[in-house]
């Protein structure tokens, strides 16, 4: 293979971390306002994070279609075609990422009338804190090629199961108190679940760490924390 | 190209749309065996989808491996690369499918020994009858090319949101009546945010089929019947 060549690819591997890095930041940015929105039912905040998602779907979509083509155009072999397999992976998860932080921006534009339930959004700020962390971790180990940073963000995933599980019972209990919470509490046990499944996507992403760095799949069963609600 | 490598291409095309046929009727019977578990609270149909989950996971590695490994062994362009970088995301959503009729699945066993509100259960098997119908009609879209099939599954994507919102409200109203649904009515609310999204993935799918088709994307923005829920 010529110099010009391996310069050619290693420039492509560059464009698509550099797009994976806009993508991660994106996704960060969107999870962080839209929990700031949810508190404050600020529908301005919210509004300007689903107007941010139409981004992270245009990024997604050009990372496919570069990483397809390097494969067709430089034909890779084994850690070379993992990093172009990981880049569509990870795009994938985090264009999820930013779906799920637009879904809890649009629960607050339409919570934003609603008679507020202060005590019941405490968990989930809990809870969002932890999917913050998980994501910045595994964005970090992905960025660093760091197994064991992202082998440990995938041990964490149980922590947030069981705080939804907990946080679950808390809204079902404030509705039980009160019917008129129950509009309200309801749009929040979909926040919840939402912020579960921004983890479970971190974990997704700490996956593709491992195989990226090893070529190695981990177990398909993941540490649980959880007992009682479904996925 | 020789016609040896010619028809081992079509081969592995051949070899990748089984794959996705079997998770094609995989997915059906997984949505279809778990609206049933719902309806009648079978745990043992609920524990049998679960059971079902795995084999789909598997599949999907699979298709994706072999697809990396296609393109970069057989270097296809146009349309050929188009086939299998369809196979990749179709692979995705029906493996997406699998997981929501498997977290209906858990809720059953979850709400197998509370108090039943028989009424709350309609609007969810008519949901899911549009979407196991949208799910075929895609499958067969897919299976034969058949664009115009495709659109039509995308154009009516909206029914199965404005239906949810309809189920979205008459669940609420039967927790706000008698305290005693919430936990049960709640569990509800989130099998029909599943099978709402099982609607989305078939969507994907319809999108996809038009992409392989025509080298084109659909706009980003769907056809929406939707009024309250976020997505």
């Amino acid at each position: 293979m010529s110099e010009h060549i391996v310069s050619s690819f290693d420039q492509e591997l560059e464009g698509l971390g550099r797009k994976i890095a806009e993508m991660g930041g994106l996704a960060e940015h969107m999870l962080s306002d839209a929990m700031d929105a949810l508190s404050t039912l600020d529908t301005d905040l919210a509004q300007k994070v689903v107007a941010v998602d139409p981004r992270l779907d245009v990024l997604q979509r050009e990372i496919e279609e570069s990483a397809v083509l390097t494969i067709a155009r430089r034909q890779p072999m084994a850690v070379d075609l993992r990093e172009i397999v990981a880049a569509i992976r990870v795009s994938g998860d985090l264009e999820r990422i930013g779906d799920l932080a637009k879904n809890i921006a649009k629960r607050t534009m339409n919570i934003s009338t609603e008679p507020r339930v202060a005590r019941a959004a405490i968990g989930l700020r809990h809870m969002s804190d932890i999917a913050a962390h998980q994501l910045k971790d595994v964005l970090d180990a992905y960025a660093q090629r760091d197994v064991e940073r992202a082998h440990s963000v995938w041990a964490r995933d149980g922590e947030l199961d069981s705080l939804e599980d907990a946080v679950f019972r808390d809204l079902l209990t404030f509705m039980m108190e009160d019917p008129r919470n129950i509009s309200f509490c309801t749009h929040l046990l979909f926040c919840s679940k939402n912020i579960e499944r921004v983890g479970d996507h971190a974990t997704n992403i700490a996956e593709t760490v491992v195989y990226l760095a090893t070529g190695e799949s981990l177990p398909i069963e993941r540490p649980k924390g959880r007992m009682v609600a479904a996925q």
